[in-house]
């Protein structure tokens, strides 16, 4: 399967995570040793076969996961794509929620782009709501 | 002050951070609504004001700090480049010190290089070292 744009890797990445699919996870991602993935709290994975591993063990005895996500921002040039991306994960009885901030690199070879870089991060303070900065009215 | 390569800008981001260097960090960072910045366990920041007073609060009161940085990998084409950077973090007196992983971001716009992204996270796991996994040999 190829991708023409970065938009179909990522949806197709998204997918994979969804399905828990380690073969559709394995075609998103350009098989090659400069790959790097850094999951939510986690180490840098370089390499194709370290960072397929790490999503095979994540897979391995979950549920599916609900999975959406949200492009906010995107720099995109011939052939290197740089996507700012919001996750929204929860497991599948809804039960556990998470936002996930992401940094999806993705690169052109040959014709097809694939995944090169993610980079995950759980945001683990609030966003303040301008009204509480407020004095209380009382 | 302008910047002819990625790593130039690089180099000038954290000399702002180990000189805590507010008018530095302006000149670092591309001037525009398109940029973002996550820091460590922080939400996404969207646009240059946002993004440079983080850094700002970030630097007020704060003691210089050590850091230490080192490109882990790289993807760069004519316009955009991707950095993998593990930085070295310690406070001044080297009491606290931190591993961070960040994806920097560079664009070139009118012959200089700015940046234009950068997502940092802590790890809060540990690599496993291989010799912890083989069984106790007595």
């Amino acid at each position: 399967m190829s991708f023409k744009e970065p938009a179909a890797v990522e949806n197709a990445f998204y997918d994979a995570f969804r399905e828990l699919d380690v073969d559709a996870m394995q075609n998103v991602w350009m098989d090659s040793l400069t790959v790097s993935c850094i999951h939510p709290g986690g180490e840098l994975l370089q390499g194709y076969a370290a960072v397929i591993d790490s999503w095979a063990n994540i897979f391995a005895g979950s549920e599916p996961p609900q999975v959406e996500y949200r492009l906010v921002q995107s720099n995109v040039n011939d052939n290197l794509a740089v996507h700012t991306v919001e996750e929204r994960v929860s497991t599948g009885s809804g039960a556990r929620r998470a936002v996930v901030l992401a940094t999806n690199i993705y690169g052109l070879v040959d014709g097809d782009w694939r995944m090169l870089a993610h980079h995950a991060s759980l945001p683990l303070v609030e966003p303040r709501n301008p009204s509480d900065s407020q004095p209380p009215l009382h």
